[in-house]
């Protein structure tokens, strides 16, 4: 099951990614029928950064980052890092020089299911990172994991070439077979968001808007 | 238990309200006997946020944000909705939309003992919001809560029109009928500390300033 | 085991500390053969900070901070307070009043493996406090703890004298005696690094500046 | 607030306190609506043990079990003691000396949201307890809380006398003034559980026996 | 994605299930190369049990157990129901009489990522079940969710079909796919391992019996 | 810092570590003024085991049990092996061949601040371990670690030689010079337990035996 490095990934198109991480991660959720979200405990080391890429996925020992220099070489511009640890694990598999390396290459972030170091570097050089934990413990060479097989990062499923969608909201995984439809519905669902939101802004109920009042009357709602 | 909306709920003074907001959390909850925090697992979405206001509570099943549109035509200007889920939950109850609504309303922020979404938005709005978690998980509206009934929210029961004080050191909240007393204390307690932190700054030690010394002494502290 | 207080503490030289500081976390960490790192739960309370100083260890009970004001009177320049219960807990143990107290002997920050609060007030004051919780629960004077004994903080052991590295991420203990030794360490490695970065960051690759194409074939690494 | 004991608590029934007992927690909480449970992190020591009885309240500092011994002579025969810390705390408040204490006024058993020790003699007294944590450590006598005021214990409410009903699914508080109510709708259940559980064991499904699948049909649901 | 029931799936033969049951958890999970765990907090409710069977999957909305009578139409005898809310819930989706009526199919037990109730009965009954919670938190029954398709259980992935085996380590899923080759490699595994604990039990060491003492010198290990 | 196996560990005498073993766990951590105890979350894999040893302590890289090997070479009849990950890990170090093989040696237990596997058969054999997991994981054979140096376990510094004492309250670690002197304390303490014990369960209070009432009533404790 280890020890093997999947070449030749099949990427969904750069506009379509792009466009998908415009839309952002809560609608791009939603526009999956609530499907795709990784646990809330994976944060962002720096506010404010918004990315969205094709995953290169990376199974990994617990505490040994070896197969981060694997997978850097995988990397196309615009590819975003996962890295799942075989068992629990907040060592800090990546810092400052994997940054520097995976940046050269192209790479848009970082997502991993265990900790990263030199945030201050990471913060100054612009790259995103998603991490359950910031540690700087530090990790060995010593065995081998896989490079672009599917993981289960963070409780949710990845395979290599899955579009992965980060911002302050958390990250989510879009399967690449599934991106054209679901940046139809997300586009669709923003456009609708943005009339409401001008009713809401000016004073509109939500009660009204959406027409609940009966509803919630037929449930039995009482104003006491 | 559930389906009840309370209308006409009793507030604070306005006045009484801010001023207890400018004394801040750590102030008000030593003011009251060292009472009124909730978790420190609630966390502020950004830095610098500083609120007080009446308490529209919402009592919510988990994953169901229905009474939040209910809670919204509750609102009087310098409110601050507090939502608890009837059990343990971390959906993304509350995102820009509702945000919206709610500001137009004249609310003052957000307590949630569950998840919140849309971080970059609401922070733009500069809409505080204190989460147990940021999760772009969506809700349904599918199952009746309540609203302005007392709840336990992070482990502190909150009433409707209790004041609640929020800031970077977390949420305290304060029963409507001890305002006044409280604030009186809070004061005084701030007058107080204004001139020990100059003794303090200038050099002068605790040990001497409270006299503690020969207390210490008494106890057996030993200096070897 | 409680009621003392260790004066006339040995602490290394001022430029070696300082030159740990510069280093930061990460590299101390790795130069002294991947120890001494607190737990990851430690946090700082706002990003940037970067200190290096002297350990005055506190000991203290459970929600009583009264030996906090002891320790005081122990620091001298440069020192770094470090704070751990006797046994867990959260409770804010410190804020701006201490702070300001510790500011005015020169205290550079604060350890602690419970809770602390005012947190504006502390980051205006530029004082940095790395924490495993932020809350505003207050705490009593009645017991004795002590001061410059061995304490476990965070999972490490730190004396008084040893020196505390902390910054973004996270917090390192260097024993003392082994000062030298580290720093000479660290800086090797540091200067390794700047050459590293430099060729990554114009696309060479780890596997093969680090030549680790062959020894991967060798434990069986397929690429598929 | 604190350093105040209430004597002279309204206790329910015995009989209907029995026949709460009786019931079990899933039941009596269904029946008052699906409220009143404490935190699912309550566990027993031992597998087994059913109690209910009127609660004694405890609010203590942490840390400090002094109040114990104070609310020990407010426990009338078949009471239940339920002692919340007033800030988050897992040490060991209670172990055999005073299990031996309170059995001898007749407590039934004790709940805690902290820890307790002693488990081996507290198994073999049969004397039960729900609790955060198993933890001996040792706590001291020096401040003042307070008995049979209104606590938060484990994110429920319970006054002095409320009716505490636990087992192995955990604990469940019932307000006085409601526990013949809530008797009565438990006991309507069991009743009805009694033949619905006799049509399942044959075999029966509850897709019919609750005649959901025009429901489920209607909303959607799809066999492929 | 939501409100499907898929029928017809397809299970490993009962011989092989069985003799992966008997092989356990923490050899299948070895002769599989290490792979397949579900996380560790899910703990079973009663010591002793030891079960294999073919997975029935639930997605299930949080705090909605619906789907759960859907599932055990689905049940052929031998069946394991395995339930996952599609967000982080422990309210109580399973008690006695879905356990009768899952028990009435032939069913095994239960593997759920949230939380179980009526401990008691269903260690009467000797009905397994794995969870991540004991909460009597009732649920309703108003949302549609899925059976039989691919879910994330407790971090793995469990696919219809799929061989579960859970004991006193845990759980383990092997896709039916592999069931076969599973069995031979912990079959071969098991072999081995008697003649290694004979040799270990009569005093012979791992160091000898493995041949580790040069491997262990070349590497630099130093007795002092 | 690795890399090293102490020999010739010095250990208390037999009887001292047997009767510190007798008195227990609580006993012992409060005749040593209340230290000594590792983390809480360290729980018995089964109820009722009882023991007492010297450390054999073992410092093991994250997932890699090689040096648990060579550590129990190292241990004489009525050793007790020690092991705390070099970083936070839950994975299985250890099941029933390791067991069988220390108890080849006289080994009475196991403490680790990890997982550990095969919890049936270390039942079935009454070996006993403490953990702050169960986890089937398994580990690899490849770096190298420590044996018998000093290593925090959970939260507490245990060195080679120091007395482990373990129950169902827990884990207390005893340094070894300090044997006698707590063993002196312990059984003073029993001794005075017995005869409060006596008086309490024939009734008399706590409040009256310790002479609580006035020092109460001096601090102003009010009955109402």
């Amino acid at each position: 099951m280890n020890g093997i490095v999947v070449q030749n990934v099949a990427r969904a198109n750069g506009a379509t990614i792009d466009a998908l991480g415009a839309c952002g991660v809560s609608t791009v959720h939603e526009a999956q029928g609530r499907t795709g979200l990784l646990a809330a405990y994976l944060r962002p080391i720096f506010a404010g950064a918004r990315i969205a890429g094709s995953a290169v996925t990376i199974s990994a020992p617990p505490g040994d980052n070896w197969m981060v220099h694997v997978a850097i070489e995988q990397l196309e511009p615009s590819d975003i890092l996962v890295i799942a640890p075989s068992s629990p694990c907040e060592d800090g598999y990546f810092g400052d020089l994997l940054a520097t390396s995976a940046k050269a290459r192209g790479c848009r972030g970082l997502i991993i299911d265990a900790g990263v170091r030199d945030i201050r570097d990471l913060t100054e050089m612009g790259f995103p990172v998603w991490s359950k934990a910031i540690y700087a413990q530090g990790t060995i060479k010593a065995s081998l994991g896989s490079v672009n097989v599917p993981v289960i990062c963070a409780g949710a499923l990845v395979r290599a070439g899955d579009i992965i969608v980060a911002d302050d909201d958390g990250v989510c995984v879009v399967p690449v077979e599934k991106a054209q439809e679901t940046l139809a519905a997300a586009q669709t669902r923003e456009a609708n968001e943005a009339d409401k939101r001008r009713r809401l802004a000016s004073g509109e109920l939500g009660l009204d808007m959406y027409k609940m009042r009966d509803k919630l009357a037929a449930l039995g709602l009482k104003y006491v």
